[in-house]
């Protein structure tokens, strides 16, 4: 009847599911859609940064060597021929004692080799001319923005698999990008299983609670990248939980079910992977909470099964869902981010199994301090809300000391890790 | 003709625009929509966590009493009465001698007062009755997760002002609240000015350039959790100018201008602006770049002016903007993140304006190194893709030096800081 479940460490249970083959799909997205994709093509610059020689201020176009005598005493006069403001071209050429005003931005006339900012200009009107009197003299090139000195055409000036943050924004807009290549969010169904689960919106019920996790499970999804795709909740029958699971399957990249996978009977998931063929990684994890987590593939398909328990269904995504997401959308670092930081409390016991403390990180000091977030038990929901961070405390004979610096993985960083397991690991075998 | 302008010290003009009265509004959103909002109110507990005394493991139920003489040599065999799964409630109560094979986060049936984890326990069969065998003596209340030991009822469980994140959704759906209150997000006009705008997929063209900032700073208003709302591009023309502002005002929060606020004469926000008789709060600022930088309130909205430079538009948004959204979404940190990092290159030349250099952070032997991104040139647009931070290097007369320790401003973090400027003023005057 119950399987025999032998726990993997976790470093080993996240290195095979990050072993399967997974890629993202290229998809053209409206750039004011792009914000919070990833790009799924180098960008390169479709033309010179500036594209012409301009005028970094408002100001001036003068030739400098008319202004070789200039001094305080001897201001040297210009005539001011034209008058152009930005998105404007003078047509013409600047000869010996003249000078066009000109704005920020606009090209520099023919003839002109520098600019007089405003600020250091005197005008003045003679005769119906407009004058301006240079008091020193300048150097050729002074003030000139010339072209491609920011960047030259071709160059590559975002890699693929970078964010598309505001920054990003305004390169891939004036390099013309009105639509952007991104890396299409890889779709993530869900199936709440479980007949103890009522609508979060039902009144409570003896024996039964509200079904959270699918709610949290869809925000984890968005939050690292993906499309949630709910195919609702099902009762603890085969027959219902295999047929969703079929249907699910038609659709998305990824499948995520909670409920269940615990080791008692009414669990369903291990004999629907065996029903569809699939090949189960591991069915048991050497970690707190999550120990009971499942994964398994099915083609090109990844199926999980994650605990029933709101938090141990929480880390479970965070360390084996999160990262097959954002490795399908191009980052190179997929992992939670990992951080030090010192123990604010003493956790005495000993685990042969790696710990994962819900925490609150405080800066103080200069430095971090990681405490529990409300009761760290698997049961316990209310800790999430207030949880940061992730301590990871490896498993061993020994419990540990508030003091201590220990291994902490952050829940909100846009920060990932390439790898963090190696050496939460080392220090689990020191 | 020119005004003159007498530029406000950063901290000051921060200071200005954060004292004006905003304040957000409370919507109900769906709980799945409410990713990413603000708590609009402190939630509370609607029932005790656990909301009954229940199995934290998947086992028996048993009476302590009757284990007290239970030994590995003397196993005490007790007669399983019933199998109750997660969602169902065992009816009776269990006599001397009995035991109910229980799910993990069943109710204890009556009579019981401790739980057998599964893997500790012996089952057997015996004429047509389960059995099982318990091994050890068991405490009154062993394997029990008490009602209300999480969390009691009507206890505040989260704060307004509080960003929904995964594990607050997961307290929230666990509460009942499939309709959330949050902080309507602010309407955040843009408006592009300047006859030099290209659309973005035109052809450049000799003398114009292309309107990124309006892409730029929408996906920073949408980045700091306000809901953008474009408004077009109009030429540098005061009658087109002020009726497109007169338009956005009827429906915004916020209404930013880009372009234009230089010391040139094609700028006409400072005309429009006395028109509407808004009250200007500043129109410079020490600062590089976005010195020329204009906030002004009518009534009870807010203007500004921001420089046509994109990297200026950029510092200016994130500086003076980004802070007062946060402040109506109710965050009690609203200005950028504040870190302590180490130049990793010279910047010999003083300044008497306080320069915030667009930034590449990278961690080094345990600390942040903070290096220029890119050309760090106000009309430079491809430093502001890999920029992370600015780092904020105060005015003075003396330049900065590779090694120093300086203040950097975090771009892409969830964090805020309360108020940055206070050391890094400190830093200035000494």
């Amino acid at each position: 009847m119950m399987e025999k479940r032998n726990p993997l460490p976790v470093q080993e249970a996240v290195a095979k599911i990050m072993e399967q083959p997974m890629e993202g799909r290229t998809e053209w997205t409206a750039l004011e859609d792009a914000g919070g994709c990833v790009l799924a093509q180098d960008i390169q610059a479709d033309h010179d940064v500036p594209p012409f020689d301009r005028s970094p201020y408002d100001g001036f176009a003068i030739r400098a060597r008319d202004t070789t005598e200039a001094s305080r005493e001897h201001p040297v006069p210009l005539h001011v021929i034209d008058d152009i403001g930005a998105g404007t071209v003078f047509g013409g050429t600047v000869d010996k004692g003249q000078a066009v005003r000109i704005m920020t931005g606009a090209p520099i006339p023919g003839g002109c080799d520098a600019v007089v900012m405003l600020e250091l200009a005197h005008e003045y009107e003679e005769e119906d001319h407009q004058y301006v009197e240079v008091k020193r003299p300048f150097q050729k090139h002074d003030n000139i923005s010339f072209q491609g000195e920011d960047t030259e055409q071709g160059t590559t000036v975002i890699q693929r698999g970078t964010l598309i943050h505001p920054g990003v924004t305004a390169v891939l807009a004036s390099f013309g990008y009105g639509q952007v290549p991104t890396v299409q969010r890889p779709r993530i169904g869900v199936i709440a299983t479980g007949s103890e689960l009522l609508p979060i919106t039902a009144p409570l019920e003896p024996g039964k609670i509200r079904n959270s996790n699918a709610y949290m499970i869809m925000a984890q999804i968005e939050q690292a990248g993906g499309e949630a795709v709910s195919f609702g909740t099902v009762a603890d029958d085969f027959e219902k939980t295999f047929s969703t699971v079929k249907e699910a399957l038609r659709s998305v990249d990824i499948l995520l079910t909670t409920g269940g996978v615990s080791v008692g009977d009414y669990d369903h998931i291990p004999d629907i992977l065996k029903e569809l063929g699939a090949t189960v990684h591991f069915n048991k994890v050497g970690m707190r909470p999550g120990s009971v987590t499942t994964a398994a593939t099915l083609g090109s398909q990844l199926i999980y099964g994650l605990s029933g328990n709101p938090s141990a269904c929480y880390v479970g995504f965070e360390l084996f869902v999160r990262p097959v997401i954002r490795k399908i959308l191009g980052f190179a670092a997929p992992h939670l981010k990992k951080r030090k930081a010192v123990l604010g409390t003493d956790f005495p016991k000993p685990n042969p199994f790696m710990r994962f403390v819900r925490a609150e990180l405080k800066e103080e000091n200069g430095g971090w301090k990681a405490y529990p977030a409300g009761l760290d038990k698997s049961s316990s929901v209310t800790s999430l809300s207030d949880a940061s961070a992730l301590i990871a405390l490896p498993g061993g004979t020994r419990g540990y000391e508030k003091g201590m610096e220990v291994d902490v993985l952050l829940l909100h960083s846009m920060e990932g890790s390439e790898w963090p397991w190696d050496n939460i690991v080392r220090s689990y075998r020191s």
